[in-house]
């Protein structure tokens, strides 16, 4: 397993640091989405198809291409709440990867990591995302459909309906201080054909 | 992915609601090691080899056979702390899978699974040990060298250094219940060949 290694696909500690957005409760046009970026209170609101656009020019969040990429999240010491963020462009989509770093128990903090579709869920379904880490002689997998950024991610990783990793695992798979997170996103035909063990 | 499903792979609620074991301070002989089962606190000690023994006899672990298997662990809602214990044979060798559900912040049970070798740290390392979760169109994977069974498993859980499931992940993955475990044994020179991404 050698996927390409993107270096540099980091967000800025200044972005991380800031606290994650609360999206507007009211969207008045059914067709306009509020920023789906969750580092930011920004009241930006869009149509999906110019999301993206907003993402790289309003937050500088960087787009890695290619079937299989490798993000590197460094200073995962930063103090919860983080959010480390990237785009992924795949298969004639845009896919948004979010790793949080959250304390649900307090004194625990957490690392949640899960990827939203820039799109909406109809579309979301074609897909399956997986997640890998492997360091240490230890590798961790996810793999599931991606949610849509019309969902809330705050909502999914509440849910806990993602990768999630203890302080402890992740310190295994970091390097110095960053983790390389593999991701690959594949079209969910066949992953439905052999599902269910 | 289709490993072989063998029925009837449960330990009984008997054992599971039993508190786990604490092993004995002082094992005079150095030959000589304590029950390595964690569902006892169980006064035995005898050499590696009639280990797997005294588990069968003694506390009735079942022992499933193949290259892949897969371990059906029931009543998933049992209080923390519950162990669910099951011996795999393969490649010549035993290996005892313990599957815990532990409240590490009092209120918030996590199941943590692993693999450990029913024989010395030196062995173990020729091996790697997968755990496989699917359903709901989720996969998790966790991948990683046994343990021995000379080593305590409590450590081992308490460092996090194993496949971690939040309540929330672990009802996604499971049937009315139960959690169907998909276990596989490989050497582990092929893995080391291609480690590290």
């Amino acid at each position: 397993y050698a996927p390409t290694r993107c270096a540099a696909a980091q967000t800025s500690v200044e972005q991380s640091i800031l606290p994650p957005c609360h999206h507007h409760e009211a969207v008045h046009d059914p067709q306009l989405v509020p920023c789906t970026c969750p580092l930011f209170s920004c009241p930006w609101e869009g149509h999906l198809e110019v999301v993206v656009s907003h993402l790289r020019q309003t937050h500088r969040i960087n787009i890695l291409q290619g079937a299989e990429i490798v993000f590197l999240a460094t200073d995962m010491h930063l103090p919860a709440p983080t959010d480390w963020i990237i785009m992924h462009s795949c298969l004639g989509h845009q896919f948004l990867l979010v790793l949080r770093k959250q304390e649900k128990y307090e004194g625990h903090p957490q690392f949640f990591a899960t990827m939203m579709l820039i799109g909406t869920p109809t579309q979301a379904d074609n897909f399956t995302y997986r997640l890998e880490l492997n360091r240490n002689q230890r590798r961790l997998k996810w793999e599931a459909t991606p949610r849509s950024v019309l969902e809330c991610v705050d909502s999914v990783i509440s849910d806990g309906d993602c990768l999630v990793l203890n302080t402890s695992l992740a310190q295994l798979f970091s390097d110095n201080g960053s983790l390389a997170i593999g991701i690959a996103i594949t079209t969910s035909k066949v992953h439905n054909a052999e599902d269910e063990m």
